[in-house]
C-alpha cells in the first residue's frame, strides 16, 4: 500500500493514530520538503516515529516518482505531508502515477490550513477562492490574486491568502552555472504580504484593499495545539505598522475580509485586534455591521 | 484548560496523537452528538480512549455549557467535534463562553469535510462558498443556497453542498406537546440531494444546475482513510439515476464543478466517472477542456 499522510500543521504530535500506525508499519518513509513547512525538525520526527525518514524535494518527486513508488504493491510506503495531503498539486500527480502502476493507494488526512484557519473566528463557509501570494521581485510582480480577492470582496466573502516560501531555491547565477546550490530558506512576512497587496492596489484602484478600511487577521503558526499560534486582527494599515515580533516566526497567513461578515465574527475576533475600537468602528462604518 | 478536539472523518484512530494524550489527561470527556456524525459508535471510542464519554446534545451545549466548562480552570476537560472544531458555529459560541469565564482553551484541529472533499480530485483553491442543503418539506423549501451556488458558478468555482443530517429532531406533534421523544436520525442521499436542486432549477432556471450538462461528484464517507469512502463522477443526471449501494452508508457530500475547472482536475475524477466518455465529453463540450 502507498500512504500519503498528513502531518497536520505544527508538530509530531500532529499526525492522527491511523497515520502513525502507517509510519510504523512502513519499510520507507519519504518526507515532503518543499510545499510547506513543519516547525519541527526531522530528527524530531524520526525519534517520534522510531523510524528513519527520506527527505523528498521538489526534484525527486518529479523525477523520481518510480523510486518512492517501488514495491508499494508488495510492502507498505508512507509519504509525509505537511498540513493535508490535497494542499498542494504535485501529490496528486504522484496518485496519478501509483493508479497507473496499479499500486493500491490509501490517503490519510489532517488538518490543513484551509480549515484551520476556522480558529480566527471567521465562519468557514464564508470563504470564497484561496489565493497564493508570491514574492515580488523587481521585475515580476504578478498580480492575478488581485482578481480573485476582488471577485470574493463582490461577493462580500472573505479571502485566505497563502504567502510565499522559498525553500531550497538557487540563485539566478547558482541556476544559470547549474550548481546546486541553494539559498536560505524564505518566508513571507505579514508586512510584507500587505505591502504587496498595497502596490497592487495602488495600480488597479478598485478600493478593496485599502489600507485605513479593509479589515484582515494575520493567523501565524495556527491550528497546532502547541499554544504557539498568533492571530492579529486590524485594518491592513495597522497590521503592517506592528513589529515583526508581533506574528513571530513563519508561518504566516493572512485573511481579507468579505463585507457579508457577520457581527459575530466581528465579536469573536476583537479579541485579537490591535486595537479594538478601531476593529469595531471599521466593521461598522466600513461593513455596516450592528452590534447590540 | 478546556480542550476541543477535532476527531476527523471517520472512526476512532483518527483522531491526532496530541488529542488523544489531551483526552486521556482529560477528567472529563464530552462528545459532541448533533452537527455531524462518526462512523463508529460512542462505545468503540470508549474503548480506545479508556474514558466514558458524555453525550452532548443541542440541548446540552445551548444551555449547559457552564456544566461542560466547569472547573476547567482547575483540570483538563475535553470536548470532541466531529471533523474540524471550526466547521460549526456552536463552537465558537462555547469558546467565547470559555473566554468569558477566562478558562484557558486549546483547540486541536483535524481534518474536515472542507478540505478532505480535495480527495476527489478538485483543487481546494478553485472553490467558492461552501453550501448546506437542508431537508425540504411540503411547505419549507428553503433556495437561498441556489443564490451562493450561482455566485460561484459565475465565477466559474466549485461548490461544496454539504448535505443535511437529522439528528434527534422532534416531530411537530411530539415538539408541540414538549415530548421529548425523538425521530431516528436522517441523512440526506445523493439522489435526493440532486432531485432538490433540479426542483430548484426548474424553478430559477439559470441553467447552472442542468441535468444533462453539470457535472458533479459525489463524495461518501471520506477522509477517514478507513478505506470505505466512495467517490462517484457524472452529470447530475447520471448520479441521480445511480441505485443507493453505490453510495453507500451516510455522510455524503456533493461537489458541483465550476466552469474554470482543470483538464488534470477533470482527468483526475475520471477514474470515479460513471461513464468516462460521458465525463470528458461533457467537460469538453460545455466546460471547454481541452485534452491532449
Amino acid at each position: 500500500m502507498f500512504y500519503i499522510i498528513g502531518l497536520g500543521l505544527c508538530d509530531e504530535k500532529d499526525i492522527t493514530v491511523r497515520g502513525l500506525e502507517a509510519v510504523k508499519g512502513s519499510s520507507r518513509v519519504y518526507l515532503e520538503a518543499y510545499t510547506s513547512i513543519l516547525m519541527v525538525q526531522k530528527e524530531r520526527l524520526e525519534a517520534f516515529y522510531g523510524k528513519e525518514l527520506i527527505l523528498a524535494d521538489r526534484d525527486m518527486v518529479e523525477t523520481e516518482s518510480d523510486e518512492i513508488l517501488r514495491d508499494a504493491d508488495k510492502e507498505d510506503v508512507s509519504f509525509l505531508v505537511v498540513g493535508d495531503p490535497f494542499g498542494a498539486t504535485t501529490h496528486t500527480d504522484m496518485l496519478l502515477r501509483a493508479r497507473a502502476l496499479k499500486i493500491p493507494c490509501r490517503v490519510i488526512h489532517n488538518a490543513s490550513i484551509m480549515n484551520a484557519v476556522g480558529a480566527c473566528g471567521l465562519q468557514l463557509y464564508n470563504f470564497g477562492q484561496t489565493v497564493s501570494l508570491v514574492f515580488f521581485t523587481e521585475t515580476w510582480k504578478p498580480d492575478s490574486f488581485y482578481d480573485r480577492i476582488k471577485e470574493n470582496a463582490d461577493l462580500g466573502m472573505h479571502t485566505l491568502v497563502l504567502l510565499d516560501i522559498k525553500v531550497k531555491e538557487q540563485s539566478e547565477e547558482n541556476l544559470a552555472r547549474g550548481r546546486k546550490i541553494y539559498e536560505p530558506p524564505r518566508y513571507m512576512s505579514i508586512p510584507q504580504a500587505i505591502s504587496q497587496l498595497i502596490e497592487v492596489e495602488e495600480k488597479r484602484r478598485s478600493g478593496i484593499l485599502a489600507p485605513e478600511s479593509t479589515l484582515a487577521i494575520a493567523v501565524s503558526r495556527v491550528g497546532g495545539g502547541s499554544g504557539n499560534e498568533r492571530i492579529v486582527a486590524g485594518t491592513l494599515a495597522e497590521l503592517s505598522a506592528q513589529p515583526p515580533e508581533v506574528f513571530g516566526e513563519p508561518l504566516h497567513s493572512l485573511v481579507i475580509v468579505g463585507k457579508r461578515v457577520h457581527p459575530l465574527e466581528i465579536e469573536y475576533a476583537e479579541a485579537f485586534s490591535v486595537d479594538r475600537d478601531s476593529w469595531r468602528g471599521v466593521a461598522s462604518r466600513v461593513y455596516g455591521c450592528r452590534f447590540d
